[in-house]
């Protein structure tokens, strides 16, 4: 297979606040940047055609597939499930994966239910008890992976130790490091009671020294920002908040910004003056440049984009798809495993593993 | 007791990253803010008197009290127990809090080794089983207060009634607000299992209407920022790390204007004319000025400045003491904890709860 001409993506046209009138434009801008890229395309065709009659070059790139229902951005995932599974634009996406006909799902419709279809129609990997939702972080070295931002509450040892070999797949997918490092997010104090998992996790991946990534330690929440690893594990509780924390964060300093530089006229000459510097700064922390979180731990890639986004921001979640497909994300995250396991079992076999 | 002239407060002068040139430094400069405050100073004999000197007001106002041992600030925190007690210029700063010769203790030293002694000396509240650190959160609206920022790992559903409601007795005594709003931080995906704590807290709290708090249902990350309420409520681990993801993304957007703004003359001309608005920006960002985690729970409150701070930030600590003092804050807890009790045995000997 050529892969550079050869990905398909899969995408849930209905998803997100603006459904068709978001995603297919996207899908167009990501089109010119990859020519061979081919979608399958799945919603409403009443609401489809017209937008897509007015992107001959996307058109020529898909096929579409008529679904007579679609999942709302505020259903319940079980309802979805019931719902929906089968015959909404969400579901098929999904399946079209499970058939080979796509590489990797996209879809910016509601998280819990498309988690919720993804787990049904892919199922996890062997091995892996539950799937992750894998952000990419922008750090002021660069790009890190953290996960997970809210597939599940709470991980246990092993489910931390899955996370780190997954997450650690991904940022190999992305950018190419042959052994990403991978911290585990800890609070600082010592001797504090109750994150009994999160060492164990630490204590076994120090052991289990894996050939797939470096384990460096515990890392805190600031140590996000800073890029210190390439790979950020925590449970999906904690790993949510954070997310959802720092978004908040910068868009709270971006309004002081605004406003300091709209108060007095000394200050809106000073803006007008640098204002390519503040463009270069709006583009570095532009939301949309980072969408798509990466449901890792399926038999499948499946990508949710942010509901809310517009062109610009769908585009770069199927980028991130077309990325992921290229690299191979799923069978790098197999091998990784196969490798885990077997070490694992031959440790079981030799007797307990050595303390380093 | 005059409140406004009758402060008294104690302090850890070995405490922080660089002790008494700090501390009392910082001192000083409260004391210049609120004349009528006292100071009951603990440290070693010749590294404080030194600097004392310099500061005759700051010495007028307090007493000092030579302790022969400090708590460093990488001991742990059972260690410093053990040999901190009794003599260390930390336990001695927090043992006057007990004894009444002073209303509030102000420490930089080490949290761990702060909030293992402050237990052992102070003990916990009646009803209340464990002690929370309290931030103050700069919002757009505002501040808010946020716990538990680190004091413990996980929280059942009780505790976090109980951080509710101390902290909304802290944002009543910090801002006068008669029933503050107070939110439990949850991830937004539905029917996501594990958080059945966090439901269970927003049931009860939902249910037994307090006098002292307005509940406003579940918030998320990014309503930290947003200052969507006076308190958000949640356990130690993923306080910790919320708070310390802000600080990071906040100083990794602060690098990020720093470097635009300085890449072409044209910016630079631009950050020349608009500095008066980047001051006010800087002015805003200052991590110094919310300087203190409150100790909430305990028979008697402490406060633990940031280790690094220097003489302003360790002035705000002070500030916030006297603050939490004159407002009178552990008499607050005490006694919304008499009423909701009263209420809940009240609710107990009368059946089961009505569902609202």
């Amino acid at each position: 297979m050529d892969l550079k001409s050869g990905v398909t993506i899969s995408l849930d046209v209905m998803g997100g606040d603006h459904g068709p009138s978001v995603v297919l434009p996207g899908a167009n801008i990501a089109l010119q940047r990859h020519p061979g890229l081919r979608f399958v395309l799945y919603g409403q065709e009443d609401e489809v055609r017209p937008v897509l009659d007015t992107l001959p070059q996307l058109k020529a790139a898909s096929s579409f597939h008529h679904c007579e229902m679609s999942i709302r951005m505020d259903e319940k995932p079980s309802q979805a499930l019931r719902q929906g599974r089968y015959k909404s634009s969400m579901w098929r996406a999904i399946e079209a994966v499970k058939t080979g006909e796509s590489d990797v799902a996209v879809s910016a419709g509601n998280t819990g239910a498309l988690m919720a279809m993804a787990k049904f129609c892919l199922r996890t990997m062997a091995n892996i008890e539950r799937p992750a939702i894998a952000a990419i972080w922008p750090t002021i070295r660069g790009e890190s992976v953290v996960l997970d931002v809210g597939a599940t509450i709470g991980a246990d040892a092993q489910q931390l130790i899955d996370f780190s070999m997954m997450g650690a797949a991904m940022a190999r997918a992305l950018h190419g490091i042959e052994r990403p490092t991978v911290g585990l997010l800890n609070i600082g104090v010592e001797e504090v009671k109750g994150q009994d998992d999160v060492r164990e996790a630490g204590r076994l991946l120090k052991e289990t020294e894996l050939p797939g990534l470096i384990y460096h330690g515990f890392v805190e929440g600031d140590d996000l920002g800073k890029g210190t690893v390439d790979v950020v594990v925590t449970e999906g509780y904690t790993g949510n908040i954070a997310l959802k924390t720092a978004e908040g964060t910068a868009k709270q300093i971006a309004g002081y910004l605004r406003a300091a530089m709209t108060r007095t006229w000394m200050a809106r000459a000073g803006y007008f003056l640098a204002k390519g510097a503040f463009d270069r700064l709006r583009d570095k922390m532009d939301p949309r440049k980072v969408n798509g979180g990466v449901f890792l731990g399926l038999n499948g890639i499946v990508i949710k984009s942010h509901g809310g986004t517009d062109a610009e921001g769908m585009a770069a979640a199927i980028d991130l798809a077309y990325a992921m497909a290229v690299n191979g994300l799923r069978e790098k995250i197999e091998q990784d495993l196969r490798i885990f396991y077997l070490r694992v079992s031959e440790e079981a076999a030799a007797g307990m593993p050595e303390s380093k």
